[in-house]
C-alpha cells in the first residue's frame, strides 16, 4: 500500500465514526499528532476541521506554503487557510460552519480556557469526541509498523555502537551524548525523547533519571533506555548492564527482572487484558521477592506518542488487539542498590506478537558478561 | 542571592497572589513549568497544591525518591505524595482540601476532560486561576538570566565552530547534527527546541523547516535558529547567510532584516507595548517593499519554555517591563527567494534592553561576506 492510501483509510476510518453519528456534522481536531496522522502535516500551530465532504487545515503563516506542500504529497483533500491569530481560526471556523449544528471537540485536549473561547466564538453545540475519536491512531497500520521498526533498528545498532564504551568509565552524559549523536547519524531525526543513562546506587535507583556527569563505576548498576524518532515516529527499549563482576543481589535481581518481562511478552497477544500483562510481570517480581521495588507501570503504547494508549498498568482497562504496538518494561529500583530494567517495543499481531528491537539482553563486549 | 532564595522568592510571590484573594484558600497547579519553576522538580508528571500554610507535590513511584531530593536541594518545604494514579491524585488532593472552599485551578493548562474529573472528585469549587498567575514565571530573576546568557553563549559558541564546515557543502542534517553535538559538548543539556538548518529556494522560504538531506550550494538563502537548553532553561538566536556572492535582491532583502531587527531592538525597553516593537519591525521592511514577505509575529517571551508570555505581535496587548526575556527576529521569505532572518534574545533592563547572545551578524569566515 502507498504512502496515499494510507493517509486516505485513515481520512475513510474517521469519516466513518462520523457517519455513525448523524446529530454531528463535523469533527474539529485540535491535536497536532491527529493532524499528522490524517494530513501529513508537521507544524507547532494548527486546526483541522473536517466534515463529510470538506476539509480545512487553519494554520499561520509561517506553515501555510509548508502545509499545502505536505498535504499534496500525501494527496489528501484538504484546504490550507492561513490565519494568524487564534481568535482569526475561530471566525474561519465559524464561517465554514454555517450548516452545522453540532461538532465534536478533542476535549482530552482542549483546555478549560480554549473550550469557553470556542463556545463564545462557533455557533454550534460542542459535543466531546467519543473515545473510539479518542483512540483513532491506537491501532498502526502496515505504514506506521514500518518506520517504528526503522526507529528500533537505529537505536538497536547505535546502542551496539556504544557498548564498548562503556569500559572507559565513561560520564552518563557521554554515553547519552554518544548515542544521541550515533542515531542521527544513522539516520534518525533525533532521539525519540531525552535519552536515560542512569549509573550508581543513587541515579539508577531513579526510573527517569536525566544523564548527569556521574561516571560509569565497576559494579554499579546502569540502565541505558534509548529510541530513535523516524518520521514522526518512536522507538523505546531499555538494557541494564553492571560493568565487571555482578554480585549475588544484582544477579537475583537481574534474572527476575528478565523473566518478568519475558513473561509479559509471552503473555501479550490480541484478546489479552493489558492490566494481565502487568500482573504477570508484577507476579514475577513478587515471588522473588521484589515486588515492592517495581515501581512504575509495565508498559504503554507507542507511535506519535511516546507515550499514548494503550498503558499496561493495574488499573488499564484496554485489550490488546493486533496493530497495537507497546512496550514490555518491568524494572526494579531501590536507592543504596540502584536499578534495573528490561524494556522491548512489540507489535500485537494476530495471534500473539513480535519484538521489533533485537539488542541482545547478555552484552558480551563487557568484560563480564550479565549472566552466565 | 543563593538557588535556596531564588525559588523562597518565587513561593512567596505565588503566597501573595493567593493572599489578595480572601475567598480562595488553595493553588492547584498542573502545569509542570510552574511546578518546577517553584519546587526545581524535573518529574514529567505531578500536581502542586499551594495553600498559605502547606504545600504538597503528587507524583508516581518513578518520581518521588527524585522528587524528594530536589526539593530539599533548594530548600522548599513541600511534602512528597505517591499516587500511581490520576484517580488516586484527586483523592490524595480531597483528602488534603477539606478546610477548603474555593481554590484556583490553571485553567490555561487543564484539559476539559481534566476539569470535569477534578469537578467531579474534589469537595470545593474550582475557579480559573487569575492572569496574574498565569504570567507568574514571566518576569526572570537573576538566577534565571544567568542560566539563559548561559545558553546564549553555548549556543554562540557551537554556532562559531560550525561556520567552517558552511563552505564545504554540507546537507542541512549535517549542520544540524553537529550544531546539537556541538552544544552538548560544551555543557548543554540539549538543543533548546529542534534546530532548524533551512537552505535553497523552499526549505529557507519555511520558517520553520525541519532539516533535510539537501545540500548547502553557493548563492542559496540559508538560515540557522539555534539555542541551547540548560538546567530547564533555553536560548533562542538565528543567523542568515548566503555562501559566496549574495545577489542584489538578497543584498536588499539582508539589509532590510538587519534594519528591522536593529530597530525593533533599538526600541524595546520598559513601558514599551509589545506590538509596538513588532510595528517598528514591519514598518521597515515595508518601506523596503518586503512586508509580504514576513509572515510570523516578531517575537516572544523566552524561559522554561521555548514560546512564553509576553509575545510581540500586531494583536499583543502586553507592556514590556524589567525582567521580560524576549526574542527579535523579523526574517523574509517566498518560494523561489528563500529565506532569511535575524534573531536575538534580549532581557529588558531598568531602563533599555541588553542582548544575551552575541554572534556576530556578518560572518567573516565566508568566503564573501554578508555585506561590505
Amino acid at each position: 500500500m502507498s504512502v496515499e492510501q494510507w493517509h486516505d483509510q485513515r481520512l475513510v476510518r474517521v469519516r466513518e465514526l462520523l457517519g455513525q453519528q448523524s446529530s454531528v456534522q463535523g469533527i474539529l481536531l485540535s491535536d497536532l499528532n491527529d493532524v499528522r496522522w490524517i494530513t501529513s502535516f508537521t507544524g507547532s500551530s494548527g486546526w483541522l476541521l473536517i466534515t463529510a465532504a470538506d476539509m480545512w487545515l487553519f494554520t499561520d503563516g509561517r506553515y501555510t506554503e509548508q502545509a499545502a506542500a505536505q498535504i499534496n504529497a500525501v494527496g489528501v483533500a484538504a484546504q490550507v487557510i492561513e490565519c494568524r491569530t487564534q481568535q482569526s481560526v475561530f471566525e474561519a471556523l465559524a464561517h465554514r460552519l454555517s450548516k452545522c449544528s453540532h461538532i465534536w471537540f478533542q476535549s482530552a485536549h482542549v483546555t478549560f480556557d480554549v473550550f469557553q473561547a470556542l463556545k463564545t466564538s462557533l455557533p454550534v453545540d460542542l459535543v466531546p469526541a467519543p473515545s473510539a475519536l479518542g483512540a483513532i491512531r491506537r491501532i498502526k497500520d502496515a505504514g506506521e509498523i514500518l518506520l517504528m521498526s526503522e526507529a528500533c533498528s537505529i537505536a538497536d545498532q547505535a546502542l551496539a555502537e556504544v557498548l564498548p564504551m562503556l569500559l572507559s568509565e565513561p560520564s552518563e552524559k557521554n554515553v547519552r551524548d554518544q548515542l544521541d549523536y550515533l542515531m542521527r547519524q544513522l539516520g534518525a531525526d533525533g532521539p525519540s525523547y531525552d535519552t536515560i543513562v542512569a549509573t550508581g546506587p543513587i541515579n539508577a535507583a531513579r526510573p527517569h533519571h536525566s544523564p548527569t556527569n556521574t561516571r560509569i563505576e565497576e559494579g554499579h548498576t546502569l540502565i541505558i533506555d534509548v529510541g530513535a524518532l523516524v518520521n514522526g515516529y518512536h522507538s523505546d527499549m531499555t538494557r541494564s548492564f553492571v560493568i565487571g563482576e555482578m554480585n549475588g543481589e544484582q544477579v537475583h535481581a537481574y534474572e527476575a527482572v528478565r523473566e518478568a518481562q519475558a513473561a509479559g511478552v509471552a503473555l501479550a497477544g490480541p484478546g489479552v487484558a493489558t492490566r494481565d500483562v502487568d500482573a504477570v510481570c508484577r507476579k514475577v517480581l513478587h515471588e522473588a521477592g521484589l515486588a515492592e521495588m517495581f515501581n512504575h507501570g509495565t508498559g504503554h503504547g507507542v507511535g506519535l506518542l511516546i507515550h499514548e494508549d494503550p498503558y499496561l498498568n493495574s488499573s488499564s482497562t484496554a485489550i490488546l488487539q493486533p496493530g497495537d504496538v507497546v512496550t514490555i518494561e518491568p524494572g526494579v529500583y531501590r536507592g543504596g542498590f540502584g536499578g534495573l530494567r528490561v524494556e522491548d517495543l512489540i507489535v500485537i499481531t494476530e495471534f500473539s506478537n513480535r519484538t521489533l528491537n533485537t539488542s541482545p539482553k547478555e552484552p558480551t563486549c563487557l568484560p563480564s558478561p550479565l549472566t552466565n
